[in-house]
C-alpha cells in the first residue's frame, strides 16, 4: 500500500524529529556534561547535524510532496491540515536561510560571541562594535529573505521565528500600554513597600540541600524523574524532547531562592513541552506554540503561582525540612517580602518582576532602530543609556552594566528580546482565566497540589500543540484576546498592596 | 578552486566523522546519564542518525568519487592511498548491508535481547532459542552478503567488520597453541597458588573515595580530564572522539579493584584514541585499527602494566592514602596475590587472565558451528556444557551460568569474540617489544610514571591510526609476525612463579 503524499511528508518530519532530539541533547550536554576543552570537536557535532537537518527541509523531493498534499489538503482532518501548515512553515524559513548565509552568520557570530566577552573584560564597547556590525549586516539579509519568504516586513519576519503569528503591531499596541501605566506603577510599589522591607535570610544552604529541597517541589509540580532530569549549569535552560526533558539551574549557596525558582521556571518549560499532544509529538504541529507562548508557561510557573502567598506557605515547611532554618526571617510574611521585592536595577538578569518589561522594552526599540539602521552600532552605548534613565531613572556607570550585558545580540538573536515580555502578558491573561476557572487554587497552591493546575493547562494550552495561531490560542484559553489588561490588572493587585 | 575527486571523498568522510561522534554521544547518554524510561526516544534519534549516516555513504556521489580517486590513486602519497583504501572499505561494508536487512535485524536483535532477559530471568534456554534462531538467519544473509562484498568466506567477513585483515586461518593457528598450551599452564599455576592464598580486604570502601583513587591514576596513565570524563555504568565502557573521550567503570564498595581496573582497562581504550594521527582525526584512516588492536590496548593496561609487581609498588599508598587502609592484608604482596588468583570459574566476565582465553576459544568454536549450521541453536546448551567440561574442567549446572551469560549473541555480534582472545595475545607481544624498549619501565611504573609508555605506543600503534593492516602493524611495532608465542612466554613466567 503506498503512501500518500501527507503521510510520506509525516515520515520525513518523524526524522527531523529525531536530528532535532539529537541535536538537542548535543546542546545539553555541552553545557552540562562537556568537557571544557571539547568546544571544537561538539562544534563540528553540532554544524554537521544542523546543516543535514537543513538539507533534508529543503530537497525537491519535500517541495514537491507539499504541493502535492496542499492540493489535496480538503480531505485531511482539522490536525493534518495544521500539521501541513506548520511543515510549509518550517520548509520556507529554511529554504529562505541559504546555506551560505547560515554560514556566515555562524562564523560571524562565534566571533562576535569571542569579541563581545573580550569587551565586557576590557568594559569597551569599541572592542565589541565591529563585530555586531556585521552580525546586524547579515541578520538584515536573513530578515530581507525570510520577510520575502512569508510576506512580511523584514523585523516582523524575525519575530515571526520565534513567535509566529504576532506582529510588530501587537508588540507595539501592548508595549505602548505598558509603557504608559508601568514608571507609575513602579513608583507606588517602591513607596508601598519601603516600611516592610525584608529580614535578610544568613545562611550557607549546601547544593546537595538546595538540590533535594527542589527535586521535592518539582515532583509536586508533577516534573516525570524518570523521564526527564535536572541538572545544574551557568544560566538555567530546558532542552531534550517530550519522553527525556532536561532541566538545568544554578545554585547560590548564599541564597535558598535562585537555584529553586530557576528550577521551577525551567519546569515551566518542560511541563509545557511534557502536555503537548501525544499522538503528534513528532510532527510540527506537536510543538510548541513559540517563544512567547514557552515563555508564559515558565513564567506562570515561578511568577503566578510561585512568587504568591499561598506558594509561601507550602514552601515554608519545606525550608525548615531541607535548609534546617527557622527564626522570625523565615516566617510566610518574611519570605513573601523577599520574593515580591521591587528595587530598579540596571541588569535585566536581576530585575524584579515589575520593572522587568522595561529592561525588555528598551532592547525592543534599539534593536529595531539598529535593524532599521535609524540608530549606528557606534551610537548603542548611548542610546541604551539615555533609554534605561528614561525608562528606570537610573543610569549604567558603563557599559558592562549597560549594552553590554546580554548575549543576544552577539549570537544574532534580533527579534528574540520582545517574546520575554509578551511572555509576561500572556502568563497574567493565562492566570487570570485559570482563576476563575479554578477559585479553589490559592488553596491548592498551598497545599502543594498542582494536578489541577495541569489539567487545566494541558485542556487549555499545551494539549493544542501548535494547531492555532498563538493569538487564537489565547483567545481559546482565556476567552478574551490578547491584551495588557490582565498583565496590568495582576501587577496592581500584588504590588500597590503591601506585602 | 574546484577540490579533486579525492578531496571531495575527505569532505564527505569528515561530516561522517562529526555523525559518528553524535552517534557516540547518544550512546553514552543513554548508558550514563538518561532517565530510564527514555529509551524509546533515544532509539528513534540513534536509529535516525544511522540510517543517514548509511545513506550519506552509500550515496552514487561517493561510489563515483571513489572509482575517480581510485584511478588517480598513483598520485596520492602513502597515507591518503590508505585512507582511500578505509574509505573503500567503510562504503563497501554499507552497501553490502543493504538497509532492509539492518532494519530487520534491528528489529530481530531488540527482541531477542528482551527474550534473553527473559530467559535469564526463568534460567530457560527454550524461552531465547527461537527468537536467536531468527538472528543467527539473519546474521547468515548478512555475512554472504559481506563476504561477497568484500571476497572473504562468510565468517571471515564478520571477523572483518571487527578486526579487518585478520582471518580465520589466523585465529584457529593461534587458538591451537593456545589450547595445547593452556589447559597443563592453569593446572600448575593453581597448584603453585594453592599455599599462597591471600589473606581477604575486607572494608566498605566507598564510591567517592574509589573515584579519587582512580582519578589520580588516570591522570597518572595520561589520561586528559580537560578533554574527557571518567563516569559510572553498569557494565565499563568508552565511548567519543578524541577531543572528547568518555571513560566509565563501575565501583564495588566491597572490593576496592573492580572499579580501578575497570577504569584503567577502559583508559587503555582512550589512550589508543586520544594518540591517532591527529591530522587524519576526522577520515577513516585516522581511525583505531579494529577491536583486537582496540583490545591489545585496554588489556595491556590493565592486564601487562597494572596487575604486576611493579604496578602494586606504586599502588599501596594510593590504597593507603584515599582508601585509608592498613595492615598486613595491605602489603604489596598480598595485593598482588589478588591480581594474579588464578580460579577456573564459569562466568567469562569475572574470569582471572590465564583462564579467559578457554572462555573465548568456546565461543568462538560454538558460534562458527551455529553459523555453519552445523550446530542447531537447539542443541547449544549441550554443547556448550560438554566444552566447558572439556575446556575448564568444571559444568554449568544451568543456562544463566552456561550459554545465557552473555549478550553478544542476542544482539546479534558473531565474529566479535575472538577479538578479546587475539587482543590479549597482541597486548604480550606488544608488551615484550616495549620492554626489550624500555629496560627500565618496571621502575617507571613503581614511581608512576607513564609517559615513556605512551611515547612508545604513540610511535608504535597509536600514531599509526588505520594506515596499516593489523598484521602489518604489529610485525612492524614488534619486529615479529603475530603469534601467541610471547603471549605463552608472558603467561608462564608470570604463572608459574610464586606469587
Amino acid at each position: 500500500m503506498s503512501l500518500s503524499p501527507y503521510q510520506q511528508l509525516e515520515q520525513e518530519f518523524r526524522r527531523l524529529h529525531a536530528f532535532r532530539g539529537a541535536l538537542s541533547l548535543l546542546r545539553w550536554d555541552a553545557a552540562v556534561m562537556m568537557p571544557r576543552g571539547s568546544a571544537d570537536v561538539r562544534g563540528e557535532q553540532l554544524a554537521a547535524l544542523e546543516t543535514e537537518h537543513h538539507a533534508l527541509l529543503t530537497t525537491p523531493k519535500v517541495a514537491r510532496l507539499l504541493e502535492r498534499a496542499e492540493a489535496g489538503a480538503s480531505q485531511l482532518e482539522d490536525w493534518s491540515i495544521a500539521n501541513l501548515r506548520e511543515m510549509r512553515r518550517q520548509r520556507d524559513h529554511a529554504i529562505a536561510t541559504p546555506p551560505s548565509l547560515i554560514a556566515r552568520l555562524a562564523k560571524a557570530t562565534a566571533r562576535a560571541e569571542v569579541f563581545w566577552v573580550e569587551a565586557k573584560k576590557a568594559n569597551d564597547f569599541k572592542v565589541f562594535a565591529p563585530h555586531l556590525e556585521e552580525v546586524v549586516h547579515l541578520v538584515r539579509d536573513k530578515a530581507a529573505l525570510l520577510g520575502q519568504a512569508r510576506g512580511l516586513a523584514p523585523y516582523d519576519a524575525l519575530v515571526d521565528v520565534f513567535t509566529p503569528g504576532i506582529s510588530t503591531a501587537d508588540i507595539d499596541s501592548i508595549f505602548k500600554a505598558l509603557s504608559r501605566k508601568l514608571p507609575g506603577l513602579i513608583n507606588e510599589a517602591i513607596e508601598v513597600q519601603a516600611p516592610h522591607a525584608p529580614l535578610s535570610l544568613t545562611g550557607k544552604f549546601t547544593v546537595a540541600r538546595q538540590r533535594a529541597l527542589s527535586v521535592e517541589v518539582l515532583k509536586a509540580l508533577g516534573f516525570p524523574f524518570d523521564r526527564g532530569r535536572l541538572d545544574e549549569s551557568e544560566h538555567p535552560f530546558t532542552e531534550g524532547v517530550p519522553g527525556d526533558i532536561r532541566v538545568t539551574t544554578r545554585f547560590d549557596v548564599a541564597d535558598p531562592f535562585t537555584g529553586l525558582l530557576g528550577a521551577v521556571h525551567e519546569t515551566g518549560h518542560a511541563m509545557y513541552d511534557l502536555g503537548l499532544p501525544t499522538q503528534w509529538r513528532d510532527q510540527p504541529v506537536g510543538r510548541d506554540r513559540g517563544l512567547a507562548l514557552e515563555e508564559s508557561q515558565s513564567l506562570l510557573f515561578e511568577m503566578n503561582l510561585c512568587r504568591s502567598r499561598a506558594f509561601v506557605r507550602y514552601l515554608r515547611p519545606l525550608l525548615e525540612k531541607h535548609l534546617q532554618v527557622s527564626g522570625p526571617e523565615w516566617d510566610e510574611q518574611n519570605l513573601y517580602r523577599h520574593l515580591v521585592r521591587v528595587r530598579r536595577s540596571l541588569i535585566r538578569m536581576d530585575a524584579d518582576e515589575l520593572t522587568y518589561p522595561a529592561h525588555i522594552m528598551l532592547r525592543y526599540e534599539l534593536e529595531r532602530k539598529i535593524l532599521e539602521g535609524a540608530l549606528p552600532v557606534a551610537d548603542l552605548p548611548e542610546a541604551w543609556n539615555a533609554g534605561m534613565d528614561q525608562r528606570l531613572g537610573i543610569r549604567p556607570a558603563n557599559d558592562v552594566e549597560g549594552c553590554l550585558q546580554d548575549i543576544h545580540w552577539a549570537v544574532g538573536h534580533f527579534g528574540y528580546f520582545p517574546s520575554y515580555a509578551l511572555g509576561a502578558v500572556i502568563a497574567a491573561q493565562l492566570n487570570e482565566a485559570l482563576r476563575a476557572a479554578r477559585p479553589t487554587l490559592d488553596a491548592e497552591i498551598a497545599a502543594g497540589q498542582f494536578g489541577g493546575v495541569m489539567e487545566w493547562l494541558r485542556d487549555n494550552v499545551h494539549g493544542v500543540g501548535a494547531r492555532l495561531p498563538p493569538k487564537e490560542l489565547i483567545k481559546e484559553a482565556t476567552g478574551k484576546p490578547l491584551s495588557a489588561a490582565a498583565y496590568l490588572r495582576y501587577l496592581e493587585s500584588k504590588y500597590l498592596e503591601a506585602p
